[in-house]
């Protein structure tokens, strides 16, 4: 995601986007360069805090699960997401599992260190996560106010027994807020001015899509781009909006926030909920399922490597990695935003519904906690001065996930880095120490020197597994060389990638007929 | 224990308690209904955290050790029973080791958490604890005022040059005391009106009682349960009081409480002391010893449970859901008191008292932390209407215990939840999600469906080993199905327990000539 | 170290020291015996906390590493040492690995537990270190003033590129700090009146060097002594002081420090970083290295004995023994200075230059934190009156070492205690207890009760290993016996080591000649 490439590269690009999309004004603002909002003069626009932890808590709710789970009976329970933050840091990424809520696996997995947390719901919590929460002493819990977690929308047609009960425990939940210590509310908050086309530009530029344009001269990676865009925009409307404006009035009035349901609090928060769906979409768009996939560097891996622990799931390493991408847009370098995530593998299933994965840390490259804007050098293109440079001031994103981790690395589990750049000279002896077992990366610098930072020793790390994103290696070397997990990848896949890839299978044809440049693609 | 049902099934009971009961009182108050004191109001009256943590220490005091610990060589040292409370919150279960003194295994296990915790102990410590105490930071040391850990009785007879080491290390107790941080004292309560009875009736009527009961028609449990806590009062005032008059006033000069000494302070706390050991006789009479113990549930255990760990002693089991019975007189639920203790078997037996075992965490059932008084729902026997019903309110007993729990759960060791009631459905799925490896409860409740709670969950649980308190099952099936501690549990009875049960066996004569009904039995 | 029988032992020595020694004046305060300066009078002066951790610092730089670490590539980065403090308390020693930086290390190993830290460095730290350092929230960088981390003496003699690269460093480094919170800069303080040729009586006095001498009647220890001592100023001044005074100007104003180039605070400084160089010279003069080194206690170990853990080599025996014996100046005891550090051996080789160790606590012997001076008994020779003794009031080094400890003990892995005296009755079964593998020690009071403390539980003491500094044992028993770093001890010297004994060897005929008493040796 570099983003003065790939805003250049892209400055021709129109795109016709749905109806929220302030790509124009965004351009303008680049062009006339007046504004002075910092966000977007200095670098990009930037994701407020409280929005990349929604986003990341809408983002868990579809946390691939694994095949064995049994459905959660209670039809009228829906899958939630789950964002712990503590300190302004996120130290808990969770989502429900078989048996548990997500809030009930948070007391679980975290008990009395919930204390003083904050936490970020992708759905209103129920009634009995609810007492357990404000119990152990959080500060405050944060929903995205779409249906809620005991669901609303379900039993609308016809079966009442149990859509009575949500009722009840939509009161419940009300006599608990009232009475509870921890503020409990909505914390969507507007993107920042032209931040919706800039996710676009820099998803569409980043060096996973670069390198699948790379690895297919003809491809059309902006067309695949865009209908993967508009894939996702359709499944998460589904998923996180309530389109019916009635309905939607009519849940906000049972979930005791009838103050949204008058205009023009109402458009306005569906505003900001379609904005930020719109956001996740373009960053999940910037993975595209197609032939690529993350797969070891090296075709042919030493005897070490081959007796370490296998890989996740395709699937699961695209979630992680999209995670880190989202991250990348809380950034402060003035170039360059990158994200990391840190996940290991418990030794026994836990209650969550990320099974015995579990969060270490994460992390975005910015300059020291505690600086104020502007302290350090920015570097710019022109800039000369070696000491003026940014380089020695910007804390990398693998460096802020492993010094903030929420956990410690076990030399007995697998630790996996998820990192949406490769890393550079400075981190790899950091990763290696820390006992990072597995990285997920594109590796499209590697081996480059770009003066105040090289990438010159990731080929020839050792002793830790590297997982890059590339083009299925089934045709380049033998399957028993991969993973189990690895080696199967598209084999995994989740119904509706599958038919996102039939998606683009199908419109082949529409594509090839289609201009391919100065058109609107999104 | 639910408390209305005994009320009303032990009504006509008029026991001839001890001197200090105080049952027609209480019966007189819970007739006339007039009294504004909350707690007997509302509910049962309810132990205050000060005589909670102080009935906690003396039962630790009598944890069962097992049989190839080396008798402490200092005859002059007596075992101390010690809670460790941080944020009112009980972190650590601790008593004298072969070795170590309680307070000493206190610094080992919890080293600089210590800081800013209080401690409860069943003796006054010796010099050497105190120092280390006062070293680490502990911000409150309360102490059982009767003979202290450096026994000022022992040496009475005769054995004066050890009985001076006793009196130089009160002298240098009280050094440290006028020196130190925190502050060290004496901190047991009155006990709240009618609270003596309340126990004796609620014990009488709790679960375990009732089991016996159910599975022996004939068995008069009122006049067991009355002789075994006649027995336990005997046993603990020579344990823990300190009979002669002048004796008692000696002690209390030499350990700094001269205050103490003068009337009518000197009866005062005598009287609150015998108070306290007649609560803790009757809780600890309410699992009487006899033909019941903690069996496997299922006959045939699946292969999978059968290679689970086996569980603890009889003696243990009974010993730790004791502590949860003792818990549960802390309760807020205006109905149902219920209690739940986590221990732990670490690897290796560490230096406590409690060997390998270590507490992982406990609680009762109450509103959330914070509420106040009557601000949620409290449903009593008329109320209807399903909105203002306690049940979406109440943190239940097992949830407290997990939510605040004082260590890890780890999934490679065996960690034990005892409970005074069958887990409900809300909790199954924490329980399991947790990690816990084997649950120790009665099950008369399983199987219920009553309305607001249910019950159906706890039978067909899976992976957790639940061992129910029920007639020993070995008429009921082949012994190598049990656990090698459980198959004997019986065989590993302390001495003291031997007793007890050929006193029962002694007095079925007189038992059986005494009337059953409308007699007095205590 | 026993202060007082050092003291007398050693009066009639009138050294000719260093430059800088003040010990003539010391006997002077001593024999006058009318200062009000507490620490003097009260018993020996005692090390700063700030010094105690420079010096820490200091010796964490000479680490032994192991044999198979790859040099640091880049010649212009130079190992440093670091103590990390909490609470005024060390829960940390670190140095630079063959990939990490002494700053990085830390980062890794504690994550976000070193917000609120203090960091000691034995040099500047390089800009990488210093961001990461700033960005997790360190309250307080403390350095030595010598050549920086990113030498700027090296690259002196042509070497201009990459000097040129410490220079830009130095310029990062600059700006970190003026932007940074927390405070950045130089602790080095006076040393307390009389402490060196304290340190020099106490370290030729103490039980290792006695041992030596008991063992080889013949033996001239103190001339072997300060052999050492010098040999260990002329090694340490090269490591630690930049001789030429103008470029040591230079580097202090290239670091940020040109208020220390003028004049009186240039030479206060240098008067200062020498002190601490010739105390730490004399404190690592106390093991000498000859024939002496820690080997198993008893000649036929047990068969549960053999089968633990293989000891550290004698070099990291030694090094750890010397950080026991700096911490012991920090004594507040009256008589007798201890102190004590624990370390473990973790199951892989972590980022650290301590290899597999990591630091579990440390402590030296004092009254209660948080205790004035004075509030409790100080023991002098006179004192008959029992109830008046100190020995009830001190926590002894292993009590604090284990109370305070940065870590937990974990029964799977070794854990190693180094103390400067054979532990007491009072503390073995503490060691035991706490699960401590292996205790490196003199036993040169083993066996002895001293009235008040007794040493009699040592040699009984079972299930640790005992390695006790002693004449090499290859001639007492079969070398099977001994773990395999113990047993080629001395073969895996290192080269210095190796110098400083030929050194003594090619000396021996100096030393013949000499006069044995009254004569200056140092």
């Amino acid at each position: 995601m570099e983003t003065a490439d790939a805003v250049k590269k892209n400055h021709d690009l129109n795109p016709s986007c749905a109806t929220s999309c302030k790509c124009s004004e965004y351009r303008d603002i680049k062009e006339a360069g007046t504004l002075t909002n910092t966000e977007v003069l200095g670098h990009g626009p930037r994701l407020s805090k409280a929005n990349l932890f929604t986003l990341l808590s809408l983002w868990m709710e579809l946390f691939p699960r694994e095949e064995k789970e049994v459905v959660n009976k209670n039809v009228f329970t829906r899958g939630t997401g789950l964002v712990v933050v503590r300190d302004q840091k996120v130290v808990g990424l969770h989502c429900s599992g078989s048996e548990l809520h997500a809030g009930q696996v948070a007391v679980i997995r975290h008990g009395p260190k919930l204390a003083s947390s904050e936490l970020y719901f992708s759905r209103k919590p129920c009634a009995t996560c609810l007492k357990m929460l404000i119990n152990v002493g959080v500060s405050r819990i944060s929903f995205w106010p779409g249906d809620p977690e005991m669901s609303l929308s379900v039993g609308v047609n016809g079966m009442d027994s149990i859509s009575q009960e949500a009722v009840l425990d939509a009161i419940a939940s009300e006599k608990l807020k009232s009475n509870s210590r921890p503020h409990i509310g909505v914390a969507v908050q507007p993107l920042a001015l032209g931040l919706q086309q800039f996710v676009m530009e820099t998803s569409l530029g980043c060096d996973f899509v670069e390198r699948m344009s790379g690895d297919n001269p003809g491809l059309d990676t902006r067309d695949l781009f865009c209908r993967q865009r508009r894939q996702n925009i359709s499944t998460f409307s589904q998923e996180f909006l309530i389109l019916p404006e009635q309905h939607h009035r009519d849940i906000l009035a049972k979930i005791g926030l009838e103050n949204f349901c008058m205009e023009p609090y109402f458009s306005n928060l569906r505003q900001k909920m379609t904005d930020l769906v719109e956001v996740l979409a373009s960053v999940a768009a910037s993975l595209p399922v197609l032939q690529h996939g993350f797969y070891w560097k090296d075709s042919q891996p030493t005897a070490s490597e081959s007796s370490q622990p296998p890989g996740v799931s395709q699937e699961t390493a695209r979630h992680c990695t999209i995670q880190a991408r989202l991250l990348a847009y809380r950034t402060e370098d003035p170039k360059i935003g990158v994200g990391a995530v840190i996940w290991a593998e418990g030794k026994s299933a836990g209650c969550d519904g990320t099974g015995r994965l579990y969060l270490v840390g994460c992390g975005y490259n910015a300059y020291p906690v505690g600086s104020e804007y502007g302290e350090y050098p920015q570097m710019d293109t022109k800039q000369e001065d070696r000491q003026r440079r940014k380089y020695r001031y910007i804390i990398h994103a693998e460096q802020n996930a492993l010094s903030f981790r929420c956990d410690e690395i076990r030399q007995e589990e697998n630790t996996m880095l998820f990192v949406t750049k490769c890393p550079c000279d400075e981190c790899i002896p950091l990763i290696q120490g820390a006992g990072i077992k597995q990285i997920y990366t594109t590796d499209l610098d590697s081996g480059k020197d770009k003066g105040d930072i090289t990438y010159l020793r990731f080929n020839g790390l050792r002793g830790v597994q590297k997982f890059i994103w590339q083009k299925s290696t089934l045709t380049r070397f033998a399957s028993e060389h991969a993973g189990p997990h690895l080696a199967n990848g598209s084999g995994s896949m989740r119904k509706h990638d599958r038919q996102s890839e039939q998606d683009v299978q199908c419109n082949k044809r529409a594509r090839s007929a289609m201009p391919e440049d100065h058109t609107p693609v999104c």
